[in-house]
């Protein structure tokens, strides 16, 4: 079993109002030392394979299928082993 | 300068819907390999600090202000130095 932590988050190139929202509720907050704040999706996926080429190759296929938009987002994750 | 990269999801007691709902929507696509996934948020914070220990007390006020709810929500984040 394999847990894989993806994080999918907008382009550089892609503008991003709900970020620019929360730097800004932060700055409210006063957080005023942030550059910039991009937000994303971050997912924990709990995999039934015992191969971990193959479970990196089902996270891939997974993020390109659904989890991300490949236009506009860039994706990564980690996988580690569980029980 | 530092970057802090945010991880909030639901804590593991919580129900999470939208999660089962995407595992419902992989399945469709014929990932029959998933045991369990989690749905989150995920952040990337640019930090103008200099010193680690204050970058990372901003990024943990951050979170228990703003950007997760500790009532329902945990979040763990990276800190790294960037130019």
């Amino acid at each position: 079993m394999f847990l894989a932590r993806i994080r999918v988050s907008l382009k550089p190139t892609v503008n991003d109002p709900q970020g620019k929202t929360i730097a800004q509720a932060l700055g409210r907050l006063g957080f005023d030392t942030i550059d910039s704040l991009r937000a994303g999706k971050y997912f924990e996926v709990r995999i039934d394979e015992y191969d971990r080429a193959a479970a990196e190759k089902k996270v891939q296929a997974m993020c390109t299928q659904l989890l991300a938009n490949p236009v506009i987002e860039r994706f990564d994750f980690d996988l580690d082993p569980v029980s």
